[in-house]
């Protein structure tokens, strides 16, 4: 095996070309890089001698299928819906495949089919999910190897802004997909809390956050992520009463993004007519119940906030009350709201990004309580060197490493969870400064 | 012509039904009722010597086929998303189509080949929408007639339980699909008000409501339906700069309705694990914050009331703190409110229902302003006998008469709002005492 294909040269793509690049001539790979951009991909191989561009249309299915059929393993970096088409070419011309994204219900299904091809269809390995599975897999087989029983698992992950690149009231930045951070949270999220199913939808889960003293690092926002219920057996924690997986942010942003969502704006199912005719403040206006007060003192009723809050002082400052006009025309609520955190959020060129995990697990060993915190913190170099591309790609970078020299014996629809993966992995992540602090304290 | 296809024999076929039946043998019609439960078609036709029940699933595409070939007028009371089927084979077969269902964006596309092939497609022909255009245009066209500038209409319409049939707290029971009640304003309401859009979204509809006065009846609630735009230039009102069509609900009803959607029962966007092992005690468990006080206490905490209020007391009328079992197994939040509101909600064999509408017109007329307000109330007789079937079935059945009668010259995909059609089935609906009270006073 010599050959690997990497579909997607985008900004989470960085570290893991990289990475593979610098492993190709010691190990004789060669490594082939395809986006719909090919301009972008030649930037990101940089002439390497084992490295080449190339240019793809995922949608289209021959020339899809032809780079496929030419490797050994395929990393595919598309949007989360466009990796099933993928997974069924794999299938077919009998490819691992690796991604960082949340395994679907299709491509579950496809697990015995990739197993009977003996192959590894490895998804959620990036940060989150990714190195979230591993380090808190190697930590709760730890506890469980010296006897300790778990109580409950509570895992935490963010990425923003570092703060010396801190300069706006949100104290967010965009480090990764836009329109998935406005969207983030649709749905209903799931955990299991004193015993007890939790069921959170989306139209309650900002404003029903709660704090988190994350180490060194002081208290941060943690509002729930998606279905934490689904992680439980595979975790080995099946029967445990507290389990949940939470988002961070910094302290004011939740309450904010709340408001956004109570207005509507982060609603992505209607058209906005002539939304190019329209400024912000009619945006506004349009949601906001008629009355006396200005758009802005009818906003903050709606919200029940006084009209200099902190959350309205978030709100000004996004120029939701400016009358320019909105640039996008016939555009979702969410699409608006995207395009104007973009120029907003932005990063800008020697911004770092900073992310934060913390893994909580208490346990009883001995008739004691104790609890263990572990603690990741990597702060990126600038804006294109950022820490959630290396910790998105590194994981990625070395696991193909692994599965071209065989040493991954997992076969079928995976995640990390496995010894086999996540020691390695871990163990060379350390290399690049991905170091977790541990404590581990009676309660 | 004298074939008339019925599909579907539920509720709101037996007005409809009833009146092809009754108007058949003067005009030598022959009426099949086809239904996938063909023992109710039966029962609806009831031995008529000019009626046919038949069988028919209505996804079978040759059986449905062979049908509508037969007819001559095809009326669809299927559910709206299967209409577009039968509207399809229409146009293939030359047949007109009559359905009570929003006319969607699909089968608006249709209406080029069905004006081509010189048939009439038409839709929202039921009571709202429906008897609402009728009358409104009926009304707007007068005013314009005799000169008047309007400037601002406002259309309201509610199904509810007759005063002498009320005896539970949310003066509410079923009359029509309950489905479609649980999942009533789900996407964004649209509407215009004082010249400028407003955008409602789902979670905020049923807290903004605003109280309406209707003739006779006192003060009402009443929510933004849907998206009121799509008519203003529809019913002539072009740059009108007030639009608003509402639902009406007993005083009450908006606030504790509001409380099911923020807690999250009206969720139908995925399946609550093993939800027939969880009592609705446990249910409502798994969406309050955990704490200390009991789950009411919580759950009142969370929507802000008093564990008293008459919010609380609706909620706990309907068992949600009960530690019986649900009944139905894997459901989504939303099925098993439908599933407890079924039992709760149900009309009792005698218990009267009572649909209100009420348009509000304000006009300009030599340079005073004035309000015409028209009011519509009708009560059914029982359980069976409607007043909601009836204002569903009769005005598809007077409009079935008119195109067996070669009466109607429109042609094309279209709602009822051209006098040709109007003024017929109004003054028809009169003799079944379908009047509207008219009103106008200098305002």
């Amino acid at each position: 095996m010599n050959n690997i294909l990497i579909i997607g040269a985008g900004r989470s793509a960085t570290a893991l070309i990289n990475y593979t690049l610098n492993k190709a001539k010691e190990n004789n790979w060669f490594v082939t890089v395809a986006d719909a951009d090919p301009a972008l991909a030649e930037r990101k191989v940089n002439n390497h001698p084992n490295g080449r561009a190339t240019w793809l249309d995922a949608l289209k299915d021959n020339d899809r299928r032809e780079l496929i059929g030419r490797a050994d393993v395929v990393v595919s970096l598309l949007p989360a819906h466009l990796h099933f088409e993928v997974a069924q070419d794999c299938v077919k011309l009998k490819k691992h495949l690796i991604t960082a994204s949340y395994v679907s219900q299709e491509m579950q299904k496809l697990g015995d089919k990739v197993r009977n091809h003996e192959l590894i269809f490895m998804g959620e390995l990036g940060l989150d999910p990714g190195i979230d599975h591993m380090s808190a897999m190697q930590r709760i087989e730890a506890i469980k190897a010296k006897g300790g029983k778990i109580t409950a698992f509570r895992s935490y992950a963010g990425g923003v802004v570092a703060p010396e690149s801190d300069d706006n009231p949100w104290h967010y930045k965009f480090t990764w997909n836009p329109r998935n951070v406005v969207r983030a949270g649709t749905g209903t999220a799931q955990y299991f809390e004193n015993g007890k199913f939790k069921y959170m939808p989306y139209h309650r889960l900002f404003r029903e956050y709660w704090l988190v003293n994350i180490q060194d690092m002081g208290e941060w926002e943690a509002y729930a992520n998606r279905d934490s219920m689904l992680y439980r057996d595979i975790y080995g924690l099946s029967g445990i009463p507290n389990i949940v997986r939470g988002t961070l942010r910094h302290k004011g942003f939740c309450d904010a993004w709340a408001a956004l969502v109570k207005i509507g704006m982060t609603d992505s199912s209607f058209p906005i007519f002539d939304s190019a005719k329209l400024s912000y403040h009619e945006l506004m206006e349009a949601y906001v119940p008629a009355g006396t007060g200005s758009v802005k003192e009818r906003l903050a009723a709606l919200i029940r906030e006084e009209p200099n809050s902190p959350v309205m002082e978030k709100l000004e400052w996004l120029g939701l009350f400016k009358k320019s006009k909105i640039k996008v025309a016939n555009a979702t609520p969410a699409l608006i709201l995207e395009q104007l955190l973009l120029d907003k959020w932005k990063l800008h060129p020697n911004d770092k990004d900073m992310v934060i995990m913390q893994h909580e697990i208490e346990y009883e060993l001995a008739g004691r309580k104790r609890r263990h915190t572990s603690t990741m913190v990597m702060k990126g170099e600038n804006e294109s060197d950022t820490a959630m591309a290396r910790l998105v790609g590194l994981p990625l970078g070395i696991f193909v490493k692994l599965v071209m020299e065989s040493k991954i014996n997992a076969r079928g629809v995976q995640i990390p969870v496995m010894r086999e993966v996540y020691e390695p992995v871990l163990k060379e992540l350390e290399e690049y400064g991905v170091v977790f602090k541990d404590k581990d304290e009676a309660i």
